[in-house]
């Protein structure tokens, strides 16, 4: 019903379908329990694994796909977002965050350490930033690393990391205090089972409830220099340089998200009667509808095109925080809107089932 | 900070004193567990009954205290809605909602029979309305009573009814088919405990988490006459006349939980600090701030010249509508904001461990 | 169909009267030519005095009504807004801005020359203060008033002065350069014909377009000490005292003129038709209208609170302000909404008869 | 500092060039006339014959550029609404919305008669269809065309007509009589000059200060069977075949007009100063403005994707009309901002000036 989109190549649909046999058999079945859980099995991370979905950009000596086609991560992105935010966010973590990290900053040593794990979904990743005091200012960050024999000792703590219940491996941002300035911060690879290292609760959010969301402890941990990942003192620097691919994940997640919001509405917009009509047939509710449709055509559209640029190389991260911000608003409106056209007009009930789940990510 | 109300005289302050001993004594120790629950246990029930809060309006013989001004109802709801949405409502039930029905409707030997009850905690009532498949529209109500002796057999079923899991008394309209058109609608007296009469399971609501909204079920119950409440066919009728108190109670809560929602987040944005400075400091927070005071502030002026009116029967259904739309809405903008606010600025510890149970009611 | 206003008695709805005959009688036959020649003409004030608008708080013994009570400002004001924005605005800068300068301020010579042709009409008046550099941020104030004498000599520039093409005395702040950290303000009594002023052109504007607003400057004007109006350097205490009543002046206009697009619009939608049915009767535009009678009644209640808290001289000009802040803002949407009612359901060419001078002010 | 543009060739750029050169030129030092004189004077229309613009989609023989590529009409309407809405309006109904009438239903003697004064600017042309009682409802035209010998006579008339006050082909529907249900319009090509048909004024607007917009008149007039354009009876098909055009037309001009206003915006917010710091240095302001670039990249992005869709003729009238809507509503947000941004932190004097002219169109 909307314009075609044109981003795509016939490869990618036909990877698009691959994802999707995949979400219907492997990821649906299991989305109750995932929730219940606050956790996404292994056995998902696995099967994902196995068809290639996570090491998208990996080289396939190291057991990737080989393919470096930011597009592919958009579609698995898009499939993923629309069964669930969570799921766009904990795989969106590994494929389209954590993955540079390994492959543009690392040694050959660490290549071969984690990549195949990380291929095959045996080595869950997350990123170990935002801290309890700081949030993302990464100015205040309060984590440390200090210097001691062939190796640093970390302390701090980090908190809201996705995956974080769940990782092997964490790539930390902690204070090295080099550099200009001695604020100097480094990245290392914390990975689960070092002495020191801890998680707390998985954390209660309002939505994205498939998400091992959690606070993880560093207490004297002791970091070998073969897992510093990256240029010491070079941590900010590191994290900048990936920010349009990140942002651009959540702008793909935030539209394939509401799209999805938007069709469970307009199929229940059509179902469900009120005063002997269809809701959808009442004047208010039809221009609301096509309000919410082309609001998100046109968020479509400006994200398409930035996921274009940034498959070429060529989107600015403030392009990127541009797509970012407004598809994140307009999920925002279409979501409520698509809550109260359902809830105002007939009950409370169908919608709560239907939508739950449906968060702001 | 803001403009002095003009709606109260120094008694209903007196009586939010005392409404205010009562929520931090007997109600916030226990809405964790009330939450965990969903349920308000019948022990806090007591307690409101023992201090004279649920038998405002209902004359001393019958145990009630004889206050009929709606004002202290207004308090009574702000003090409650202040820490959560659901006691507003759950009480309000009682207080603002089914009172009036069973003052205004019933017998002599009703009121006998209920209303000591009523006040004491002892019956906790429901309203009986909504309908799985009409939602609220009365016009496609399925839920039937048919002639049968000397009374009616009740056939059908409710959902969303607030204080449905836990309600003594359940004031149930059900279509008896008398009046113009054959579509009449009458008033029962449904109790706990009759035969035929069911609950289903609690339902899991996006917020509201201390209400035991439930589905209700009717197989053969067996309601005698005198159980009738009101005219016979005269439900629709009596349904209406109630309107504008309900509305209003709605409208109360409204504000009142925007405004706890606002006054925790003033704080936060003093405490919280970004960037080395109190996220309250930023010009973009500043204005935001000013812009949600200003908004609650207007709003208020208009539920408080509307409670005004109502407590002089001067208010009508429409402009009750206004107040409780537009409360509404501004609640919903209010609530987010303040969401965001905080959560765009920090992090989203804090806000979600303080925002727990902020909900869109 | 809304609310019953509670704010004002018998006499100022008999007062209301009064000016309603007025608008009718004198200024609605005029308006044409207003607009067209930029100007209220001098009859019109004439008028206006005769009958004891522009005099209301002033004492009888100037000429005055003597009337202390600002709801009979505010009903002046509502019922000229309701005409035209610039009505309120012009007559606003004289009855509200400047008649508390005049009275509080003064001399008793300066009640004496200043106050009877005031009250009568022959003595407009306007406030300089926005400079073309500064706009209305006096700490960039670049006016000067240098000693000279047994008097001062102004230089400087105004400009967006209200009534200023036609004003015959203009209270002018200029720097006198005294004070703390010498940037002091001093107010000055600056007559038309004064050698040294001069008007610019009236300036072309979006709306207002009676008003004959207007750019003054001012080459070496001497002013003797005895035109000198309140403490030397004390300019700017002197303007922020009287803050809470210019903005609710503001307010008061916004929500008038608000309202009376929004009564012809009502009109509108039951006398237009398109695809055979009133405009006023789709679903769309029901909801719409529904929306915009709720924000402007709930505006009124906030503005109606702070015109009788400032009646009895308990308004913060914080309040003031966000009344002021509000109901601009609400204005716009509700005449923004109007114009779109009417224009998109149907053509433009009634809209634009009707709204002719519907602007923002 | 947006995204770049993927939606035009070298040669379109090079086409906007020399449509750059024409507007300043030509245009830009005759606006002030066009906006007093409520005229585009046709030295203007016959500068744009000259260079080719008006004919673009015309093939050679009759005058025209032969270009078959609406991107060199998105081009053209781009650069002259940069400097007025009523450029693209006036010019866009010659070449976007006339030009497939004159192609595509006419006879060739049609074609000899008027393509080449078409193209070289002799010719200016309207379409008349709205009219005073029906607005842009066809189905309420009341316009008739009664067979009269070898012609028809024509009575009614039309209103809001852009270039209706200049024009010398006017394309006119007339209700005709025949189809189903004897409701059928045909369309008719009314000629300057011709018996009986008059103009009224030119119609005073908020905005499109240079284009003519007029009412026509026709009173008996005769107009003989070789003017009848297209199919008898088929006008309202013939008319809607056309829309996706026509709603391109309007979405191109409103992302380009309201570009221009963002661009003088964003130079103003660096010039003021306020507070002795550029205006755009606020953060307030530098959020809004962030909001408004990226709200007109996200419109651009989603416009683009539909003008080249409807190059390559691929746009359903759906789309089309998607994109007129929302790029209007988001030059109405952009302009209304625009306006607050300059005027709320300094004066209006500017921003007046620079503005004059900024209308919804």
């Amino acid at each position: 019903m909307s314009l075609k989109r044109t981003l795509f190549e016939p490869e990618h649909e036909l990877f698009r379908e691959s994802v999707r046999a995949f979400v219907a058999k492997e990821v649906l079945p299991r989305r109750e329990q995932h929730r219940a859980d606050r956790l996404i099995d292994r056995e998902t991370w696995k099967k994902a694994g196995e068809l290639g979905f996570l090491g998208l950009g990996v080289p396939a000596q190291y057991g990737g796909s080989d393919i470096d086609d930011f597009r592919f991560n958009a579609v698995l992105n898009e499939e993923l977002s629309r069964i669930g935010v969570a799921y766009g966010s904990s795989f969106g973590i590994q494929v389209d965050i954590i993955a540079p990290y390994l492959l543009r900053l690392t040694t050959e040593e660490q290549k071969e350490r984690w990549l195949p794990g990380f291929c095959s979904g045996d080595i869950v990743t997350a990123i170990g930033m935002t801290e309890p005091e700081a949030g993302s200012d990464l100015g205040a960050l309060k984590t440390t690393a200090v210097r001691n024999g062939d190796g640093w000792i970390v302390n701090g703590s980090k908190t809201f990391i996705t995956n974080g219940g769940n990782a092997d491996l964490i790539v930390t941002a902690a204070r090295t205090g080099g550099g200009p300035k001695g604020r100097g911060i480094t990245l290392f690879g914390i990975e689960a089972g070092m002495e020191g290292f801890s998680r707390g609760r998985v954390l209660e959010k309002v939505g994205q409830h498939e998400a091992d969301t959690a606070e993880l402890f560093f207490e004297d941990v002791h970091v070998p220099d073969e897992l510093v990942i990256g240029e010491l003192d070079g941590g900010f620097k590191h994290m900048m340089e990936h920010l349009a691919q990140e942002r651009m994940g959540s702008a793909i997640t935030n539209v394939a998200h509401a799209r999805a919001a938007l069709d469970i509405t307009l199929q229940y917009a059509k179902d469900r009667m009120a005063f002997r009509r269809p809701i959808g047939s009442f004047q208010h509710n039809r221009f609301l509808l096509a309000d919410l449709v082309t609001r998100l055509d046109v968020t479509q559209a400006y994200v398409d095109q930035c996921t274009l640029a940034h498959s070429k190389g060529e989107l600015s991260p403030v392009d990127a925080a541009k797509a970012k911000w407004w598809s994140s608003d307009v999920q925002g409106q279409v979501v409520d809107a698509c809550v109260s056209c359902t809830a105002a007009t007939a009950t409370w009930r169908s919608t709560r089932s239907r939508t739950r789940g449906w968060t702001r990510g």
